[in-house]
């Protein structure tokens, strides 16, 4: 197995293989002045098993676009097989049509993929695993949350409260706990029939003067999870943080969240940035040795 | 038929759509604040022939996965049969393998529009014929030189003489002749073997007190352009035009041929911007109703 330093997860491409001791295959690439990338493996990979580490958060469609290439020149260059870690999936939320006349995004990054030459792909904390089944080919879907819940253990916060901050969180909550050891629990949202909005609800929690972490898969615009901090200090919750998978933290979304009252925000570098704490390295390198 | 109006080349679709007669299906598209575009058909296809006509310009990338897009969207809403029309090419250059490690990232665009949906292409000069032989589909290439040429016609440039600025284009140029009723030429792009430079030189030329127009392809930087814009000055040449039929035009492109006394700039809307005076919308409804 070798590993190729997809340009958009470069530093993580290369912790992967210092972790499994696999061969790097750097890559040249560049965006010409006219828009269009240009990449280059500047390694062999004739007959080898190839795995290209390369994420598909903003600039998604050029991210997309280069991991294609990557995958049609390896294949080009004679490996045998390319699998895909793509830690952010770009796409993934439009895996069904909601109104007439729509596409299913995630259906055509999948058959794209497979048309440039990859045979496998390994994502982490997909938003919905159902996307999954749009690929021809076999998937892997890992889960991030309990290295993020590791990194607060390590903070001293053993026995937080994991709060989702919606139902359909509550299995990340819960996944969470196993490593705290604290209690569990979701907040609730309801939809006004009338204007559309959306309001969180938290009847049942038992947070007082407790730490409390929100776990979440992503982190978009932060309005859930400004929402959620405002139920918890009214319940008497002694420390805030929030962790997510995929911070992609749009526009001033950061700041709303701190200015909320959460003293952190911790996310993994599915989307590198500067809140990128924990590593996927570990997570993605124990999936690749199992292979 | 029905023509699907691409959002990168709204315009155009609409003037194809009258042309021909054929029924519009305009298209919804959005850039979500996270990067991902959104497309939904806002017309029914259900056993229909549909035709999408969209360029893939800067932002190459993300033309091309709204292109894929809109094509999943009609053959997952019942289309029969999908074809693309696109034209301006991304990614056509890189049609061969220049060095070890590199992807042909035509291949790739080309077999993830078939993967979307694609049944057909046509384009508008593209760089390279041969490139069009990565498509595993019928595929058609058009001219826009004849039409570009008429605009000089109707500007009272009936004899200009027509000049390619390599000998690469000298066919373009000899198209431009048979409209313009002149003479053509080429000059000849020599490469110093030690710099790496390029020369352009045009020794048996007859351009004295001529209007002469240069015709090309694509004008990227502008550099050939202004390398023979300074032989033509040099020859005596009275006046200067040049046309082309993709006016990429990047960065400060348009300023520097201006500059060198050109004293007209003429493309086609195959990219949409101030010098696209020439419409591809009779070439291309031709085209269409010969299918």
């Amino acid at each position: 197995m070798k590993i190729i330093l997809g340009p958009a997860s470069k530093e993580l491409g290369e912790k992967v293989a210092e972790l499994t001791g696999f061969e790097k295959v750097p890559v040249a690439s560049r965006v010409f002045p006219d828009g269009e990338s240009y990449i280059r493996l500047e390694g062999t990979v004739q007959g080898e098993q190839v795995t290209i580490v390369h994420t598909t958060s903003k600039p998604q469609d050029t991210n997309l676009m280069q991991l294609a290439f990557m995958a049609n020149a390896a294949k080009r260059n004679g490996a045998k097989k390319v699998t895909a870690v793509v830690p952010y999936l770009g796409y993934a939320r439009q895996d069904k049509i909601f109104l007439e006349g729509e596409n299913v995004s995630i259906e055509t990054v999948a058959s794209m993929l497979k048309a440039a030459g990859v045979d496998q792909l390994i994502t982490v904390n997909i938003h919905a695993e159902t996307a999954l089944n749009k690929f021809p080919f076999p998937t892997k879907n890992l889960s991030a949350i309990p290295l993020l819940a590791e990194y607060f253990v390590g903070k001293g916060c053993k026995n937080a409260f994991a709060l989702a901050p919606d139902k359909g969180a509550l299995y990340i909550a819960q996944q969470a706990r196993q490593v705290l050891g604290g209690d569990a629990g979701s907040l609730e949202k309801t939809r006004d029939r009338h204007t559309g909005q959306t309001k969180q609800t938290g009847k049942h929690l038992n947070v007082n003067g407790q730490t409390v972490i929100i776990f979440d898969d992503i982190i978009s615009t932060g309005g859930t999870i400004v929402g959620a901090a405002q139920i918890l200090k009214e319940q008497g919750a002694a420390r805030i943080y929030t962790a997510c998978v995929h911070g992609l933290l749009i526009g001033d979304a950061e700041k709303r969240i701190l200015d909320a009252g959460i003293e952190e925000i911790v996310a993994t570098d599915s989307v590198p940035g500067k809140n990128s704490k924990v590593t996927l390295a570990p997570l993605i390198s124990e999936a690749l040795k199992a292979l």
